[in-house]
Parts: C-alpha cells; structure tokens; sequence
C-alpha cells in the first residue's frame, strides 16, 4: 500500500486539509514517497539474488531470512561467511548447495550468464581460492560467466603470460593476492578492462594480515584499478557483476 | 618493422634453419610478437587521449613529449600534475588549456562525449574539489558526459538526498571526500551503478593525511564501492571512462 | 567520622598544639577533609546505581562487592563485562538479572526513568547490538528512559530517515557503528543534540578491530560530536545519562 | 516558498491529478517537506551564531558568505582557522574583532551568557592555549559563560587541586592537553560534570602529533568522558555550548 | 683457569715466541682477558640471585639449568613468566616457591632487603596487579624493601594522595598502568625520586595492547621517568633494584 | 614437446604460411618459446633441490607434488613449514626426514656442500633457533655448508666475539634476532661478508610481532646487510645459498 | 605566609569555631597545606637549578621568567629548546651562556660536580651529538660529572670496547642512537649500572623519525634499560642526575 | 705500532711480569689485538673507495676528511648525500665530480670493474633514478660494471620482458621501486641472481613515503630477494658490490 498517495486522495476528496497533509508528509517513513528503488539498490538488475551476510546470525535466524524471501518468491539466494555448521543445519530444511572453501551457501538456482562479457577471477597463490571462490561463486550466481586462472602470481610471470588470451578478452578482472599484492599492477598493465583487486590476508610477519597487499593495491601503477577491502571476495564479485552488466542510461 | 615475421620469411625462404631461429625467438622484444595491445592498454578505446603524468617531470621535458605525441597525430593530451610554471611554459609554445584547481592541462581538443551514460562526480566539501576537477577533467578528456556534484557532505544529508535523481541516473559515480570519508558508503547505498570512492587528505589531526577516509571507505557497508589511492581524482576518472564505455566482448 | 574535625577540636580545647596539628593535617587522607564529592564523582546522582567492572574480577570478587554494596543500602548494582559463567555463579547467592548479549548484569531495581528527555541508541548494523545494549543498559539503570533504533547504517540511509522523528525528539543520542563508522557523522547531521559516538570492532580486513569506525568518528564533519572508546558501550551510556540529567548550576 | 503545500493545493483544488502529484513529490528537495529543522541542525538554539570554517576560503569568498549572512539578519558570526591575512582583509569592510592566537573572527555581538552553568577550559601546557582559546571562543560566541584555567598539568597535581571549587562547580569541563593528554583522566576522576577532552599536537617524539594524547584520552580510566578530534578546540566548544543549553525534550 | 695468564706465561717461561702469543691471543675468548665483569654484568651486587627467563623454555631445561646453578653455590634463583605447570614439575624437584599472579619462581631464599631506601610499586587497577608483582618480587628477590600501593588510579587522585607519605619517601617508584596510562605523569609530578614507568596490555579497543599506555609514558610532562617495554614487570624491578643500590663510585 | 619449433618446422616445410606462424606465436604459452630458465629460476644451480611451501596444502597435495616431483628424477625435495601431522602421514608413503623445530621436511638426500665458502647462522637467542634451523637446513639442502652459532645476542657481546674467527671466516653470514634486532648490526660491523638478517616475531608488547626488530635491521647503520621477511628463515637461507654459489657471469 | 597555620591559631584563639574551619580547609589550596614539597619536586636537591622549556614562548616570555626567578635568589637557570634568536635576545640583558647545537642556554654558575660518580653520555654517531649535549649540558647544571663518549655506534663495536674502563667505571650511562638505536642493548651488555636510552630522530626511510630506535630501546635484550622519549636529551640527563644523587631514604 | 707485542716482548724479555701484562691487556683498545679487520670492514676488498657519509657535515669537515684520507694515499672517495652547495664549496679546493640526481661526489677515479660479473640496476619509474644512479655510482666507485635499465615498471611488462637477456646474465639485480614496488617480485621471478630490492619514497597519498613499497618488498613471493631501507641507494650498491665480489673462503 502507497500511503503517500491515500493522502493524497485524502486531500483530493476533502477528507484532509493541507496543513494536515504536510505535516503527515513529513512523518512518512522515506520508502513511501516511492524511492522503493532506494529499497531495492542492492539489486543489480530485475531477477538477481538476494544476498545474506551470514557471520553473527545463527543457523534459526539464517533459516528464517530464507524462508521468508522464498515465500516472496525469491528463486536465489546467496549466502555468504556461512560456516559449516550452520550449511548442515540449513540443508536439513531447504534446497541449498555449499561450497566449503568459499563459505558460501547458495539456495535455489544459478541463473544463466548474461552480460557484456565474462569476469576473470585471477590469483597469484593457491592460498588466496578462498577468498577467489568467494568472489566467482557471487559473480555466478548474479549472472555473469566467470572464468577462474588461479595461481598465476608474479614470482613466475610466465604463468601469467601464457593466459594472455584471457585476460585481453575478459570483461572484468579481479586480480586477488595476499602477501605483496603485485598482481593488480600487473594484470592492470596487460589489460585493457577495469580490474578489481582484492588483497587477501595471506602471508605472515611484515605482511600484517594483509596490509602489505593492499597497500601495493592502492599504489598501483596501473590505470584502471579498484581496490576493495582485505579478503572481501563477495565485494569484488558484486562490483565486476555490476560493470559486467552496464547498459546504457539516457 | 616486425622483426618476427622477418625471422619466420627467412625460416620459410631456407636462409635461416630451424634451431637458429628458436635461438633468435628467445631474445625477440615482446612486442616484436605483436603484443602491441599490450603496449596500448592504456587507451580506454581508439582515438582517446594519452595522458602525461606532469609531477618530477621539467617543463622541457613534458613539452618534448607532447610534440612528440602531436607529430604522431593525437589530437589531445591530458596533463596530470601539472605546475603552473610548466604551464606557463608551455602555453608558449603548444595550445594548451590549463586548469589550476586540478592541476591539468589539456593538448588540443575535448572529445564529444560518449559512453553508456553520464559520471557524477559527488564532493563531501569544498575543499574536494581539486581531486574532484582532477577526475573529471580526466573524464572529460576520455570522452564521457560529467555532472559535478560538490560540497553534499553527510553532515547535510538533505543536500544529497535533494539530487536523487542525478545520483539515480547516473552511469558511473565518483565519490570524493576527506576527513570520516563517509560520502561513498552513503552514496553507495542510494545508487544502483559503481561507485569509486576517492578519500582525500582534506582534513586535519586524527585525518592524517587521509587515512581515516581511506579505512572508511575500504570498509563502506555499501556493495558495489572500489577505491582508489588518496587524493588519486586521475585514477577514479580513468576507471569511471573504462566503466562508462563498457561494451559487449564476445 | 571526619579526622579533620578531630584535630580542630584538638586544637580548639588546647589538647593539640598547632604545630602539631598542621603536621597531622599534612597527612590527613584527602576525603578527610571534606573531599567526599571527590569520592563519589561516580554518581550521577545521589540514590543512582553503583557501577562493578567485572573483567578481570573472579565471581567471588564481585559477589563480595555486591554484598558488601547491598548491606550498604546501594539499591542498584550495575556490573558490566560480566561472564556467563560468572552470572550464573552470582544467581545462586543474589537476586540479579544477566543480559547475556550486554553480558550485563543488574543487581536490584532499575529505577523509574528521569532526566530531561530520551536517550536514542542506534547501531549500524545487527552486530553492534552488543555494544548497544552495554549503553542502553547502562543509561537505563543510571535513570534514563532508552529508545533503542537497531540496523539503521548509512548503506541504506531510508531506513535511518524513516525515523526523523526519534532523532528530533532525542534528549542524547548514542550512535555505535562498526566498519566505516559513517552513522555517526549521518546522524550528527540529522540530530539538534549531542551525539555520543562508539566505535564497534566489528568488521573485519581494513577494519583493522575498530580502528577506522574510530578515525572516522573522529573526523565526523557534523558537529556536537564526542566519542569513547572502541567498543565502549558503558562509557557512552554514562556520558549520555550525565548529559540528560543536566542541571543548573549556580 | 513551500513547494509541497503548494503541489497539496493543487491536488485539494483539483488542479493536479493523485498520481502526476506522487511524481512531483519524489522529486522535492527535502527540505521543501518541512526538513527545514534538518537545515538548521547546526544551531543550539535559536538566536545563536552561525559559523564558517575560514580553512580553504579565500577572504573575498569568507567576506561574502559573511555579508550575505548579515544581510538575512544574522546578529552573531564566528569564523574559525582565520588567517591573519584573510582578517585584515575582513576589517577593511565589516566590523570583525580577530583572536590571533585562537585564530578566530568575531563579526557582530557575542550575546549575553546563557545555559545551565559555566564551561570550564582547562588545558595541561601553555602551548594548548590556542586550541583553548578556539574552543572557549566558540563557546562564548554561542552563549556561554567562560572560565578558563590554564597550564594545570597533572605534573604538578596541586595546581589542579587547588582549584577545585571551579572544577566541582562547572557545568561542563573541556580538557585540553598534548603530549600523554592524561590531564582528562585526573579531571574526569575530580568532577562530576560531563568532560570533552581535545588532544593537542603538542609535544614531539612519540607524542607522534597528539596520537598519543588520543589514545590515551579514549582510554580514559574515568568515566564521563568524550573524545573529539586532534586540536579542534571548536568541536569541543560545540559540544560543551550543547550540553551546557541542554533542555526537557518531552 | 685463565688462558691468557697461561699464554702470557709461556712467553715469559721462552716456551712460546711473540708471535705465537699474538697469533694465540686473537682468538681467546674475550672472558678469558679478565673481562669477567662482562659476564657478571647481570648481577646488580654480589651474591644476589641469578634470573632465568621461563618462557620457551622446557621445565626439564629449567630444572637442568637450575641445578646447575645450585651446584655452583647459588644461593637464590628467580625464574621469570614460569607456567604453573612448569612450576608444579619443578616442585617435585627442587625447593621452589611459585608466584603464580607473577608468573615467577622463587628457588631458595629471598636475602633480606638492603639499598639506600624503599621501592614503591604502584598500580593504575587490579588489573595491573600481575605485572606489578612480577615488579614487586623480582625487586625483592635482589634484595630491596618493596611496598605495594595497588589501584590508586588516576581517575581517583584522592587514593594517590592520601598516600602521599609513602610516595615522598621512596627511594624509586614502580609506576605500572595500562589504558592511558597516566599514573606515571601523576606520580612523577608528585615524587621527587626516579619513578620506572611500566605500561601494561590492560584495556580494550584502542588500548592497542598497551601501546596507548607506552606512548603516553614516552610523553609524560613529569621529569625523571624511564619507560621499560610493554608489561615488562621484571625489567621495571631489575632497574629500581639497581637504582636503589647506587653507591659512590671513584 | 617444444611447440615453437613444430611452428618453425612447419613453416620451413611450407605446411604453414608466416601470418599463419605469427597468429600462432601470439598464442604460445611463454615457455614454450624456449624461456625454461624463467621456469626454473628457483634453482640455484643444476641438480639442487625442489621446494614445497607447506603451509596450506594438505598432506594428500604434498603427497602428490612430492610423488611426481621423484618420478621425474628430482633427488631432493625441501619442504617448509610442514605440521607434524603432515609429516607423519607424509612418512607412511615416502621417505621423508622431518625437523620439528624448524617444521621442515627432507626428502632423499641432502647433497655435499659445495659453494665459495661457508654459511654462519648466529642468533640471538633460543627463542630464534626454530627459523635458525629453517634457514640452515634449507642452506644445507641448496648444498652449502653451515656452521651455527646460537644464542650470542648482544647483550652478552663477548660472546659473539669470542666467535670472531668464525664471524671473519664466513662467506654469508644469516643473522637472526627478535625484540630489538640489533645483532644485525654488531655482525654487519664484526663481518666483511654480505649480512642477510631475519627479524623474528619473538618479544613481547613493544616488539609488535617482530615490527621493531624489522625497523632495526632496515635501519642497520652496518653497511652490506639486506632484510627478509619476519621469522623468512627459508627466504634466507636460499639467498644466503645463492650467494655462496656466484659464479663468473661474463 | 601559611593560611593553614592561620586557621589553625585562630581556632586555637577561639576567634573561629571548629565547623567554619572545616569549611575554610575545604577550599585552601593545596600548597598551603605544607605540600610545599610537591611544588618543588622538580628540583634534584636543594640549591640546584630551575628548568625553563624555551620552546613556544617568546624572549621575552623567557626573560621576565629569568629575571623573576634571579631576583628570589636562583643562581643557575637552565634553558632548553633555545632558539639562536631567542638566545640573542636575551644576552642584551642578562648573563647567559648559549650552546648552539644543544639549543641550551645557561643563565649563572654551573656549580661543581657532586654525586655518587661520573654521568656517560655516548652516542651512536656524530649526528646524535645535539641530543646527547642537551643531556650532558642538562646533567652538568644539575651537579654531574660528566664523560662525552659520541660516535662509537655499534657498526663499529671495537670503538666502544676500547672504552670499557669508562663504560665499567660510569655510575650512570646516557645512551643515545638513531637509526637502529642498537646501541643501547649493546652498552648495557657491557655495564653493570643502569642505562638511560634516548632514541633520536636521526636516520631516514624506515627509521620513522625515531620510531625505529624507540621501539628497538623498549625491546633491548639487556636489563637495567629505561627508555625516555625520542630527541629527549633534557629528560635523560635529568633522570640520571637524579640516578646520580641518590641518597640513604630512612 | 702494535702494543700488544710491545707488552708480550716485554714479558718475554723480562720487563714486565705476567700479572701486570694481564691488567694491561685488559685496558687495550680491541684493534691493538690485531683485529684490523675488524676496524677496515668497510673495504670489500683492498683498494677500493672510502664512504663519507655527507648528510649532517658541513663543507669544511668533509674537506678535512677528504684531505686527510687523500694524505693516507686514498686513491678514491665516494661522498654520499653531497649538497650542491657542499658540492660546489668541495670543488674549489680538492678535484671531485659531483653527479647532482645521485648527490654523490667521487674523489679521484673510478676503478676499472672487476668482480664476477655485471650488476644490473633496474628501476619502476624515472622518479627513482636518484636513488638508482646512488646505488650504480656507489657500485662503479667500488669497482663493478653497472647496466641501467631505467623505467621498467610493471605497469608495462612487456617493457621489462624485452630486456630478459640483460635480467638473465646479470650477476646481481638491484631493483628500485616506489609505489607498490611490485618490480622486485618481477624481476626475482624472471632472474636466477640475487637481488638487492630498494623501495623508494615515491608516491603519494597510501605510499606512505615508501612504506607501501618497503613491505611489498619484504613480502616479495619471489625467492631470493633481500631488501635494503627506503631510498638506500648506497647500502644496495655496496650490498651489491659485495655480492659481485664474492671469491672462495676457504
């Protein structure tokens, strides 16, 4: 129900005076004027997944948000920092995959990709798939192609050469690393598609939890790169899924 | 001249053998190999301007490399960190354009804009604004329609709010801010498009230097954020044109 | 009994010469002398809850103190970063109330609600709940009438101004948030009262345990605001219920 | 000009249909539907100062907003971090009193003390006189009444003890102090008044420009104390102006 | 058996030439020159206790060098941050006392106390205790008079002061404090002897594990205060107990 | 299977044309090109040892890499940071030497030193020997001679010259220290030898996990001593290894 | 005057009852009370000179202070943080001497040594000197012997070790070093008195202006050390002179 | 002369008893022993260059210690951190070459190179060419052959992949980077020599003067890298010279 507008009718009808319909106005709660789109910013397009950030919920509270958007219709759901117990309580109750390494727990189905091209998840160790899965399984599940090149890090550059072929032909990349994070830099200057790059708190003494990666990140010498928080995979997938389905806006 | 294919004639032609020419390969330059695009991942798309980095950097030095570039047929040059003195310089000798808040000048002509949509570029304060002309200025150059947006800081938040429609139609949107930084979280969470957030070193004591807008938007609880180094207006407005001109990659 | 008197009388009825007495005054413990405000600077004010840091104390300790409390006539006992185990030790001996997720415990009556208006607690996000109800726990058993406004961070500012109402009408208002800490510097903008701000270390990368929630607050751009310790939810109760049981003093 | 009551009218009067209405009222600024409060959040109360913070302005552009301010009525203007030079400026066209040390500008009246009590600034050194000077300025130019004690460090405790009297009957105490700030500890132990404590950069070495006088003032082991930034006196005497006028809010 | 006077004797006797001698002599070890002050630099005087440092050590490792150590006629061993159940194995062999606030194990007996006065260990809390007696006993254990003054806080200075006898009259003072760590500036404006300020990891949030306290103490604006590390109860006693047995030296 | 000389032979035997041949080159993976030594830069010298970086793989992947590694003729294998679990699964399957304190594991034989000279490992002290042993067994297992000297930090500096002729004697010296790193110094002053130093993260409160060690070093006022990583006894070790085997590069 | 003393006779005269003198007592300030020995805690002992911190007061801020105290009698006045300007000044009108590189100025007599022995002021290298002559200089005034011993850093330990006697004869040592700031654990290896460390901010890059040296101090791995702030050569000779005038305490 | 062997004839020869020779031998500075060495560390071999470190000396002192080491025969001087201003006052007494970027100025000539092989100096950007040409002056003054490969920087990898044979045949690689110095990672992935890596304090804002480049380094995935302080062109010169200079110990 749009209240704003009974008021309005109310005014129109001469059930409400002006002075009372401003100060009504003023006490509407803000998504009632209509900035439902406000409400809904988090979608990226019509049809997406709805996200849940699943550290500091219990397993009941996760259960109950997911029930309560299927009802609503929801078809996916993406659950992410979902620990192993709380996936073994959910799976009892509803249809839902996990990926371990990931943390991340998905219910209903994987729509198909769309979008302007596929997003590289690249990784310079095997240490940073984690956080890489993380970043890939929220960029599948909000429609997007993904193709994963981990273990391509800059100690040995020919590894990383030899996928030339994807990474000029990627939509997006995200370029994750722990330790001195030289990825971005160099990913950034052999492609020509915005890079999102991910520090991961991989490594251990003067890499301080990940502090020494994004630093390099931030200080890149390459055009084209944008930094998001240590180890957020989930925030590098949903800002690749978003360029990755740009249109165009009049 | 391509050196490989001359190499591959002469292997084709019997005058060089097998063995010989996998030596000569070994020591071939990269981009003999036709790595060009890897030498030009620096342009967003044909046509656009090449951008000097002015800062330790002499006068004569960066005119040189402007007629070097204008011989070769670019039609403009961005200018990034560029003093007024090496401005003055160099207005007596190329058409210059130069823009003293942010530092830039500009060789020859702004293209007409193009790309998906229009950059908005939004400032906490007034004292943004330097970063703020910086990137779009950058922008501009690129080819991209900008609307600037200055001084809505959150302490004021009906100032943002009053722009909604700007904020929800744009493509791309740069938010800049010092001190708490906390404009792009804000303005992450009204949007629908990508954000790249810009902490600047306005601010003073427990700023420092910002830091404290950096932290602040490494972490915004809004999706869809990157960020960029401190005071880095060049590096957000090139990564917006790179959003802003997405295109379908098969 | 007051020494200091003693030692007058002493001196008035000629058992103490003044020699001697300006001796013995030099080392009079200072409440001797009248101090005792200084000794109950803790209160707010007179007939208030006595406060029992209870980290670092074994339950024993703090039974101890409670009992010793109660037989004094202290009606309300505050004990905060009280233990589970610790709480349930205390049930078997005392009549109190734990709150788990405040990991706060009551001794006695909370008392009706004073001061000149309401304390508003809002948090960011679900997770500074804790933090949250240290404050509002706080505030309430120091006499003060709580409105508690959960999950209303800056990502989704609707859901914040949906409450203008509240925010107007607050006598103090107690803003705790994790990760970019931007609640503050929204609401300080919004609000006409003082803001008490609390830093969570809630997050997690460049969140770095509350650091940039705690620069960020520091750096607010709105005015009137005051912050306490990172995750120091007792504090800010406190300092809000002094503020709103302000006076005039002469 | 209150354009929603005039888009209600329309509606009552038949002139504008309920749902071309809901349109137009997604699109107000928000101060059109009676934020108008949200406008003058920076005001104590009515009749006071309004403020502009001199950093980053030219003195034309000071000089402007000053005159244009004074012309909409404005009695009382308080300038901060004001130059020298941007004050002699000022003195040629309106009628400024300039606190050099405070770095502050006066135009108009300071009105006659209002509030609760007195605010006490005291400071540890005499280096922190001009933040003190800043922050009892502020103060005074927004209604208050002033004391000031200065150069009370808590090496030489007596100092402090032996004004007491002023300390016990403040209504509230800004604490100002550089190098190991633990003058807001021994005076939030002594006074039972809410305490704002400013950290100054004074000092060198591992004072590391007042990050050791914040954290040790965040860390305060008294209670009723809040934190604002490094040197920003006018923080501090905002907030103290706040809590000093504070009022029952039913 | 000194080497040196055996190569020394050797030359005398003819038995070895000059050259040799030289030869010999480069590679002596530098104790065997009568350099043994070098090696009994730990002792503050002699016949106190030897100290061994329990952490990373196993208790057989300890045992073994503690037997050793008896053997060769000592009559008093102070073994630092020793576990309980390290000291519960020790107990099985040897005659041994255990600390367990302390973290500190005595073997043998603790010589009665000399020096020029007494050693005054203070506290900020309860908190501090542990590191306080690891202070305290270390002191003792070298021979010293200690008197304990624990949780006299700066937040209530009256405590400090009523034992202003005590203070003024020792020889060196202990000041152990976490959180802002004020104690040191207080008690070093109040004492007119060497005060050994020892920050503890006590606090929360920016507490930062002691470093807010550390920095604070750098900066105290009392004169006549050194800092020892972070916790470090036994480097404060080892100190005072040296000051506090200065003797005239030629 | 070399694919650039198929290319090649190809095109000599006119079974593909030059553009044909260049598309093709663009493709190959680098190594392809003939770039094995980029492949097999971790090798110091022919015939020298593989290694594994334990740390987050599990025993089956370590397993396997080992497995193949020996089926393709490779003798030695080094394994760092390997858990005692892994290595006790490891040793049911292949035959695996496992050093507990410096968690690495040796698989086949280690081969005789070669090298210019020897490798001294000093530490300052115990706590150090697990990343002393790390550095010397992977300097071992790269074929180089080591010579250990433990436990002679500075506080005792007779003993570290009492090892003068071993110091002078070296041909690479490793030094490692934890809390203030200062042997570095001494030894980089001692020694004409390059220095590679280590910090350890060994200390307590100020030593910040190795942060002050590390800055030490860095800061060596000795001339010819370059820093690894915290507790990087490996990373020493193999450039300490590298360095004892220069050879004329004409 | 003493008003305590006052009150006290007046109740001994009957001319005020015991109740009104309670009251007055209540308010006296503290030194009044006989803690005239608080006010003076900052001298060393009787006779000895008055300190002025000349940094941030004007010459002639200094000199009336001078004057002020010259005229009751004070016969040697030290001032530190001196500028040459200042310095300048003041000679016009009253006998100083000026030491440019300590930035010392002395006004009067340095009286003759006394204490228990001789204060060792070494420094690391030449460039510490400033520092180390504003601890010698501040020693001197304060009655101290004192031996220079400047650039022997430990990069060079043979020159520190040809000076044992010294070293092993100095009552108190004054240990001063930038860069690595090793030079403290070193000397107190070698000494058996105790040890002041003053790191300085002498170094570049990572040395952090003194941060370095201060941490690497705090950590020193020989006992006896206290640490005084980073350029604190004032604080350093005072601590030690203290150290050096210790006397038997009943 | 020796006094060592003095004392040894003398007791040889019956001059001197055994218990005297020993106090003697005690009291000896340490070189008198024969530990030269010890005291010519500094000289990677015999003949090579002095250092004067010029920073903190004024013009004079360097000339007095140019001719007084020119005096002793000193065929080379390398003068590091020499102002223009020393630069220019140097050369109107003594022949110097000053090489302005490097601040360097070298007294005499240059040896021929000798050593194993060529050091290479690679560097990121052209802004660290002035701790680049420090860092090859400083190895050319001690006696190597220096390659420069200028502006190399990982944004453009193909830049640095074109000089592979130059990476490939040098002896050491000194790598120079500011930023996020991800060039030593590069490079010591794509060369099988020892690397010197040298962050510099290029950058701006998140480069924090160079730390963002020093901990990169530091956490360099690429084995073999050793890191110098920020900017310390010498210290990786010399380190390098080292290095080149290798020779069998026997």
């Amino acid at each position: 129900m749009n209240e704003v507008r009974d008021i309005l009718t109310a005014v129109r009808d001469g059930k409400m005076d002006v002075e009372e319909a401003l100060q009504e106005l003023k006490l509407q709660p803000f998504q009632d004027l209509g900035y439902a789109k406000v409400d809904t910013h988090r979608k990226v397009r019509q049809g997406t997944a709805e996200v849940i950030y699943g550290a500091g919920k219990t397993p009941e509270q996760i259960l109950g948000i997911c029930q309560n958007m299927m009802e609503n219709g929801q078809k996916t759901i993406l659950i992410t920092r979902l620990s192993s117990e709380a996936a073994v309580f959910l799976q009892d109750h509803i249809p839902i995959t996990y990926h371990k390494q990931a943390k991340i727990g998905i219910v209903g189905t994987i729509p198909s990709p769309s979008g302007l091209g596929k997003i590289l998840v690249v990784t310079g160790g095997t240490s940073d798939i984690p956080v890489a899965e993380e970043a890939a399984l929220t960029a599948e599940v909000l429609g997007n192609e993904v193709i994963r090149l981990y273990d391509v890090g800059v100690a040995g550059i020919h590894r990383l050469l030899s996928h030339m072929e994807q990474i000029m032909s990627a939509s997006v990349i995200i370029a994750i690393a722990g330790m001195e994070g030289a990825l971005a830099s160099v990913v950034g200057g052999l492609a020509d598609c915005p890079i999102i790059a991910v520090p991961t708190s991989v490594g251990y003494g003067a890499a301080f939890q990940g502090l020494a990666a994004l630093l390099s990140m931030l200080n890149s010498c390459a055009s084209g790169v944008g930094v998001v928080n240590i180890d957020n995979g989930f925030g590098a997938g949903y800002l690749a899924a978003m360029i990755n389905h740009m249109e165009t806006r009049p």
